[in-house]
């Protein structure tokens, strides 16, 4: 069986190469992270945006189950361990220059945020002066699941 | 008429506040940026990700059109003042914790990629031991447009 080592990069050399080519040389940041967009399948809608390292993108490469890089608890993080929301991938996707993932991916229970709603993108800001108060729209009017029930007391991974 | 100095953005108090409540009280990263992920109105495809600083994130909430912070060109984006292709905003959507941004956009001509194609997730990396060799497929098999003809000599924003 293949590991996560198995997973071959490409050195970034051209321009032409990262935007044209057939390689696999993605690019991280300054953390050893990458964005990447998560969306459902089915619906298109934007599940969350979560940060990979190169061994979350190799896992994810290898088993075709989401893995990120949790920021807040600075560990990998295989997506539903704790939830049983697994992401299965059904589409796995790269940038132009090579600096950020798209997964479409269906999820048991489609839900995927940790607050209890389907999508972390559960509240707007209309445009116009009326955005300009910085009063946000609920967009989802009941919770998926409770979180309380299925993260119990885990600290909370949002950061002020 | 009111200019990007008119909108408010609330401190960041409680996770209760910034989680559950209705005030927009966006976190930037150290560089002052977040990522915003934009999709197609019409289809759900994640047309870029791009970044925004405060000063992006207002004018698009007040004019209702995309604008970027470009990290190459290290400048306010009014995205589609060089191409033409402007980003209509259809939905502004935040994120549970408010660190990163969905929109939802109209874009003319349906093409958001500098390299040409209509998506800048152009490539997808195969799941399994044939992703582990690090060769991608292109999914888009034909340029939306001429990315010469529109942008002539501008340098290239893609950094190896």
């Amino acid at each position: 069986m293949s590991t996560a080592a198995d997973v071959h990069f490409f050195p970034r050399l051209t321009i032409e190469q990262v935007e044209e080519g057939h390689e696999l040389a993605p690019k991280f940041d300054e953390h050893g992270l990458m964005p990447c967009v998560t969306t459902a399948a089915a619906t298109g809608e934007v599940l969350m945006l979560g940060y990979m390292n190169a061994e979350a993108l190799k896992r994810t490469i290898l088993t075709g189950e989401a893995h990120y890089y949790s920021r807040s608890r600075k560990t990998l993080w295989h997506k539903g361990a704790t939830s049983r929301l697994v992401q299965k991938v059904v589409d796995l996707r790269i940038d132009d220059d090579q600096d950020a993932i798209w997964l479409r991916v269906e999820v048991a229970g489609d839900a995927s945020c940790h607050v209890g709603y389907r999508s972390c993108f559960y509240r707007s800001i209309p445009t116009g002066d009326e955005g300009a108060t910085g009063a946000l729209r609920f967009e989802e009017h009941e919770k998926t699941f409770d979180p309380k029930a299925v993260y119990g007391d885990a600290p909370n991974p949002t950061i002020l």
